[in-house]
């Protein structure tokens, strides 16, 4: 009934879709088996994407010829540029997403890839040969041959779902758990853990009183996630916000005999940087309230998601809770908050690649890996629908530098230091974070996406495009003198101290107040030319003239550590035979099997002097 | 945590969608309760609504305020009037229907009713005080208080979903069943029983090869169900036709040793018009090919619906078969075709109203009543609403009479005949359907929806234009002569004979071969006339000229049968007392206590002769 594929992927959440986006566009045959043809690329809780840390992966993503900031910027329906009063490695650029539109255009855009079948069953087991997956058994008893099988399970596997004392199988609210596959991971030797997350409630925007909120709207001049040419729908909507207060907080504990987490019957660990609104309350007693963004799910639906009340009590107090913040007085909802408890495995059982160490040509991807969030999800993805298909055409593989992306940040921390609770992505995981900006990331990752064959031949011109203008703005302005006269009356008005002589453009533009375009106010040929260029490329050139030093000091850095880093480790390196080092040192190193110096010292439980051992015993 | 409701709706398919906005719409605070509200009037089979007698229903839901028109011809990807060949009582409009858009939009129409409430959840349990509904319990025990309950549970009672040999519990695909209620249903001396139905596989168009295939496009001047103004989709789809054959046949044979019809696993009736392709070929050995629809299910997406390929067969052998049909036979599959088995109430429980008998204000409306087909569940849906919101507020009820309306003769067959296999409309069930064709549903319709507070001031006034139009230009008809040598060179060419004196219009509108636009040519104030009107009303003009006679011969049948039909039956009259009757008649008589003669003479089991006694008896 089916061919032999090359790839087969389980799941089209985010993780899914860009895994058999990539391998497909890559040249392999991609089936895509996922429980529910209707809910592809659903957004399980909040409708938006990006933010901190993941705006930038979605940058990347689309860098490397991914498809979800494409998909996030058809569907936005407000866009807001984060910590703009930051410098420019903060930046970070989030959307909120019309729900259904998400899931619409992610499903149509994958049947627009040739290469992608797809397939409505649920996987129960992974067929194994040699050692190595080759295709996968559903539920419906059907046998698929593939030579490499990339799971992205999600939250679905053994999924329960807890609102208050209530227990629900599922997936997701009113989908069903998938179920065998965990068990049989298990029998081949794999390692399983359980982890939760949660949801708030979901409310009838007609109920509210936004008077009695703060509105919050999209930046006025928009931006977007994608560097290609998308077109943006023209209006934006208003979100709003609004606080929790004492009241809130000691309604919301009555209810706590009850919570599934407090009693303990939700054994496995939240994400701690999401918490739900009574582990915040509970944690941070001390705050007299908390933040609501009251977000819409969509263009034209009333469903409001209401960001910071992620909750699973009892939807009686989550409803009396809720009708005691401002605005929310007459609130109905629509379907309460819930946890959710589903299986993960503990990532260092991965290569770098993704791929198991276990069993060859499996790979896992997403929430499966212990990780949360639609952006950590996609990333793997691509990079494991990348990876089976390099793998299995023995072309070389994509590991990606921590000092290159974020992605690379993300999956070598899942695989060499693992995770035991929900990991999401923030800038301060990234030691290089300054270079890892959502300005740069198509600079940073195209060449290899267009070296892959990911990229197009137009993406990566534009990419050298913007390279070349930017170097040729950033030198004209280091050799090109302003004046004084011209410059001195903008200075003044910017709180910046008048020049006593013509200086170079480049010492004016380091002082933090001046942009470029005011040089270009004060000089008509600066002007002229940046006319020619776009804004995207004038920003570039003014990021880079502003935080030079910065950028070459982290590049130094990187330099200097690169010895290191790039220093390889035979796969077969026997540690046993190092009496020096530390029992814990020998027994990580011996099961992550690092590939690098670089890899091993961020080992947890691998010091500074078991680093030296191997140095000493490698040269 | 929830407000006491006037009436509750469980269930969001296309009976419940219509009931909660019908009550709403007439004050009700309404709550919906469904078990997804991702799924809200989602299309379980073909995306498509209307066809033979089910697109009159559909214009009749529009006549009468409903909103199942309006949100196909908004979603609506190919417009078809069928049998535009066979006299206006045949004329019926169906749409192909981009199934994602209709869901959305019905959802956002739901959502701009002020008085519909949405709640995710499941109801297991109906709350009963006094011998009345008062409120359901819900699977997170919630309960939630109401004046009355309406039912519309589709196909969703203890579903069981069945390929082949497997069994899987589930409402539709993917989606979990609903348990409780029926258990509960029995326990309160309701009466349950089985039935199935199936849908066919969904294909990946991208692998048909369609010049294999015939081309079927819409209509070129494209009607609307509503007769509002509605923005119609300015494109068409096309769709294909293709045919099974005798290797087709043969290789879905193979597999009737696991078809679970055949062997008796499902035990439920199936709908006898809408039989699964093995039922076709065994039932009609004699045909060596069967017709297949191939209908893309939306605007963007590649999806196929394999309309006429309805089957429960091992996928493996749907799959085999469908490769043998000419264009499919590089076919790759989405999801494959399934039966589901489903509880069900037979319909002599309910009054005319759709209320039970045994528990006063509970209603059940679409599926669960035993009948078939999304026009018909929005019916009853609409019906049951509106009879909800007037029986708790002691207004007069609505049921429709047979001679005035399909709905009318749907209800007046499930409540006084029952059904035992899923019931869908015909024309032939219509009796007097000459009259109640879809042209004039609103003239039908209109003032009984307005009368009841449903229909707009502006809906009755189009109406009133309309007929007060058609009057006049009946009338200009009727009394205008036309020149003799003006007609007849378009007599001729039309092979009509010609006349040898000036007539009038009308009679030479009454030919056949002649339209109203034909005697315009010859008759240029005739002409100048019908500029002043819409099309709607020249057509409606035409149609009653043309049918007068045979139109009158029917109303005159009705009139005669007025009599009976009118004739009440105290509704605690003592059918034991009468000896004469058959003691199969007095049983029925005794369970359905018909409210007429004419509903007692159309009871099963009620003979001539029993009618006899009855009316001796009540004279
Ligand atoms: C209730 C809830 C709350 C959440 N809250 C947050 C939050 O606050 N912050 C945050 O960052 N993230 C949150 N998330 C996580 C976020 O939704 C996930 O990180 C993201 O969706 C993961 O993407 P994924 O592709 O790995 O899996 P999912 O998006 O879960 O997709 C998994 C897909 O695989 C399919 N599937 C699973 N098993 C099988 C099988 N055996 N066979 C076939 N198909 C299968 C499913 O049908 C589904 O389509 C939450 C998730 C849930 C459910
Ligand atoms: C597989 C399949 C094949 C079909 N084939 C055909 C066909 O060939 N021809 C044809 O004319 N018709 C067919 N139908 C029937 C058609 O889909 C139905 O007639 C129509 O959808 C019935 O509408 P409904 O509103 O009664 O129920 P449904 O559309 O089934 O909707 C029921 C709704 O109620 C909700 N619900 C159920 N129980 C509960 C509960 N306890 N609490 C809360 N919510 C609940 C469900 O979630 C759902 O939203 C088919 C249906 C299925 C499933």
């Amino acid at each position: 009934m089916f061919p032999r594929y090359n790839v087969i992927v389980v799941g089209a959440g985010h993780a899914g879709c860009e895994a058999a986006a990539a391998a497909a566009n890559l040249g392999s045959r991609v089936l895509l088996i996922t429980m529910n043809m209707g809910t592809i690329a659903q957004m399980s809780c909040n409708p938006a994407m990006g933010g901190v840390a993941k705006g930038q992966i979605v940058r990347e993503i689309d860098a490397l010829g991914g498809y979800s900031g494409i998909i996030a910027d058809k569907s936005t329906i407000q866009f807001r540029m984060l910590n703009l009063s930051k410098g420019p490695a903060m930046w970070s650029p989030r959307t909120q997403n019309d729900r259904m539109r998400f899931a619409e255009e992610w499903r149509i855009q994958l049947e627009q890839i040739p290469n992608v079948d797809f397939w409505q069953d649920m996987v129960k087991e992974i067929i194994i040969k040699n050692g190595k997956a080759n295709g996968v058994v559903t539920s419906l008893g059907i046998s698929i041959e593939a030579d490499a099988v990339v799971l992205t399970n999600g939250t679905f596997l053994n999924g329960i779902i807890h609102i208050g004392e209530k227990k629900i199988g599922g997936g997701r609210t009113a989908e069903k758990a998938a179920t065998g596959l965990t068990e049989q991971l298990i029998d081949l030797g794999f390692e399983s853990g359980r982890m939760k997350t949660g949801t708030p409630p979901r409310v009838d925007g007609r109920s509210l009183d936004y008077s009695k909120m703060e509105e919050q709207w999209g930046d006025e001049k928009r931006g977007k996630f994608s560097f290609k040419d998308i077109k943006l729908p023209t209006e934006q909507r208003c979100c709003w916000i609004t606080y929790t207060n004492q009241q809130v907080h000691e309604t919301l504990k009555e209810g706590f005999e009850q919570s599934p987490m407090f009693t303990g019957r939700i054994k496995g660990l939240g994400p701690r940087y999401c918490p739900s609104i009574e582990d915040k309350i509970n944690r941070f007693a001390e705050r007299d309230r908390h933040q609501i963004f009251v977000e819409p799910e969509g263009w034209r639906t009333h469903e409001i998601y209401v960001n910071g009340f992620s909750t699973s009590l009892p939807e009686d107090v989550q409803y009396r809770a809720l009708t005691q913040i401002p605005g929310f007085e007459k609130v109905k909802m629509f379907r309460p908050g819930y946890a959710i408890e589903y299986d993960y495995f503990p990532p260092m059982q991965l290569d770098l690649t993704l791929e198991t160490k276990l069993i060859k040509h499996l790979f896992f991807a997403g929430q499966i890996n212990g990780t949360t969030g639609y952006e950590e999800a996609a990333s793997q993805g691509l990079l494991a629908g990348i990876n089976a298909h390099q793998r299995i055409n023995d072309l070389h593989e994509l590991v990606l530098k921590r000092s290159e992306s974020y992605i690379g940040v993300l999956i070598d921390d899942l695989v060499t230091k693992g995770t035991e609770e929900p990991y999401r992505m923030f800038t301060s995981r990234a030691e290089h974070r300054l270079l890892l900006r959502q300005d740069n990331a198509d600079i940073r990752l195209t060449p290899l996406a267009y070296e892959l064959g990911l990229a197009t031949e137009e993406a990566i011109q534009r990419v050298n495009k913007k390279i070349a203008d930017t170097d040729y703005i950033v030198k004209y302005i280091k050799k090109t003198s302003v004046q004084a006269n011209a410059m001195n009356p903008i200075l003044v008005e910017r709180g910046s101290s008048p020049l006593t002589q013509n200086i170079k453009m480049f010492n004016v533009l380091s002082r933090p107040q001046i942009s470029i375009y005011d040089i270009a106010t004060a000089d008509t040929q600066l002007k002229e030319l940046l006319q020619k260029y776009t804004e995207e490329t004038i920003e570039q050139a003014e990021i880079r003239v502003k935080y030079e030093s910065y950028f070459d000091k982290e590049l130094e850095i990187i330099s200097k550590m690169k010895k290191m880093e790039d220093r390889e480790i035979n796969p077969s390196f026997d540690y046993n035979q190092l009496i020096s080092l530390s029992k814990e040192a020998r027994e990580k190193l011996i099961k992550i099997k690092p590939r690098t110096l670089g890899q091993a010292s961020r080992i947890s439980g691998v010091s500074p002097a078991d680093i030296s051992v191997l140095m000493v015993h490698m040269s």
